[in-house]
């Protein structure tokens, strides 16, 4: 069993061209649950000026549908965002923090030092209410702007987040520049550093490498994956560049290896082309252009 | 070091729908031997009216620059093509026989069993000519007609190759359905059915497993893999879909886990332009869309 934290309606449509209205989304959501998601990162709580496709977060937050086992989860950067993430009733918080101060300057002119004390104030007012709190350190497997980061940076998050009461740490490749290799590095790290403490992992496939470094994370116990229905997202910094790893192609990639996600196949193939429809352009998951393979490990799942 | 084999011009062309004539067949391998490839699959030796595009065969072996170190392989399905693949001057032979019954009966008529038995004979002839031949199962890892195949058809299948004479066995997955436990179990068995014999992968990225699937077979001990500059060949059996897995990504991907394949990225990033101005769209490659990483084990390089 592999938890998968179904990220599209989040980071996914939070890098669309397209402005999706609450409607859209609230069905989206709705088709990825009945596919079987129980963890939905569906909003984020940011400066409705700054990321005005979020602006809804609340509306989308009082009209999704409500049942026990199924955990909305809501970004944060801050106590303010926090603060409205719990008036909107999520489930579980996720506070991020930039393992690079060239990413954390240019997104939140800041420093990775002062965004991980905010962090901790936030984790610490979570933990307090008893609810769920992710700690994703972001460019963990590189930055746009340092090149290289220090996974020492990534770990020393790590360990402050886990004092700070975080139940989860991921590690998000923000930029799609990871590779097997690091996955291995981080996780190993992040679990010496927050020893008990759940682990997640965010990859992008704007290279192709991010199913590579799904699997090895899997392989190295990963709890949790991201992923985003039909692969959208696309790349802030690079425009051509394909999304987050697709939760069909990744659901149907586990199939075959045995893996069980509680997701179905067959449920999520239609989200694609209603998404494609959405935002006017074919998106990048290649389940749905090449049709899934009638083999005997996804016959045996009908 | 991992052996990188170029499979672009022979894998790759053959199943795009645009017919390049033999001045672009050579200035595309001339492209690759400058970014440092060394072995590379050019040309097959099949029937002209059955497959048009490698009808020129003979005249690319011609015009394509030769020198010490460089292995021009030649794919081969009978001995009548063998013998055409020696007369044009090939450096190697690759003989193909499909795991499947359906493949093979689809595309060549046949069986399995027969097709083993004709390429024991071009081995087995190949080998008295002192002639380095590799014989590849296609369908290894599923068949559009048959669904699952049986991973004791592959070892089968190399086995007897290897008592024939075989230099190397490669596990293709043809039709991009392959997944990583079955890279390792495929590659366990093929190196107990064919000890001392090197051992080669072919993986198409068609439902994104692609990379996945050539990281574990690194990880594995594979010697050598396959990729297609550009990521171009589409899969005949499923007109939307990617080809091959790129060269350029793969290189981008093992070059920042540090394992060195002789091939030089900033070298190959520019043909896949070129091979989209030619074939009429944009290549599947996603480096040269999302732009190559310029951290430390890049950079370290120059």
């Amino acid at each position: 069993m592999l938890g998968i934290v179904e990220v599209g309606p989040r980071d996914g449509l939070q890098n669309e061209r397209a402005l999706l209205d609450t409607d859209a989304k609230v069905e989206l959501i709705s088709l990825a649950l009945a596919a079987g998601a129980r963890r939905i990162e569906a909003v984020s709580f940011v400066r409705p000026d700054a990321v005005p496709v979020m602006a809804d977060a609340e509306a989308v937050m009082e009209r999704v549908p409500r049942s026990p086992g199924v955990s909305f989860i809501g970004l944060v950067l801050n106590p303010r965002g926090y603060r409205r993430a719990v008036a909107a009733g999520i489930d579980e918080v996720n506070v991020v923090v930039p393992a690079s101060d060239g990413f954390a300057k240019a997104n939140q002119n800041s420093t990775t030092a002062a965004l991980t004390a905010v962090a901790e104030e936030v984790v610490a007012e979570a933990s307090a209410a008893g609810l769920f709190t992710t700690v994703t350190v972001a460019t963990a497997f590189g930055c746009p702007f340092d090149g290289e980061v220090d996974p020492a940076r990534v770990f020393a998050i790590a360990e402050r987040a886990a004092r700070a009461g975080a139940r989860e740490i991921a590690v998000a490749d923000t930029i799609g520049v990871g590779v097997p290799t690091q996955v291995r590095e981080l996780l190993e790290g992040v679990r010496s550093a927050a020893p008990g403490v759940a682990t997640r992992a965010h990859f992008h496939n704007t290279r192709n490498t991010g199913y590579a470094n799904a699997v090895t994370a899997y392989e190295w116990g990963v709890g949790s994956l991201d992923s985003s229905f039909g692969g959208i997202g696309g790349c802030p910094f690079a425009p051509n560049a394909t999304g987050n790893i697709a939760t069909e192609d990744l659901v149907a990639l586990l199939d075959r290896m045995g893996v069980d996600t509680g997701l179905d196949l067959d449920a999520l193939l239609p989200i694609a082309d209603l998404l494609s429809g959405l935002l006017g352009y074919r998106v990048p998951a290649l389940l749905p252009r090449a049709g899934a393979f009638g083999g005997a490990s996804r016959t045996s799942r009908t």
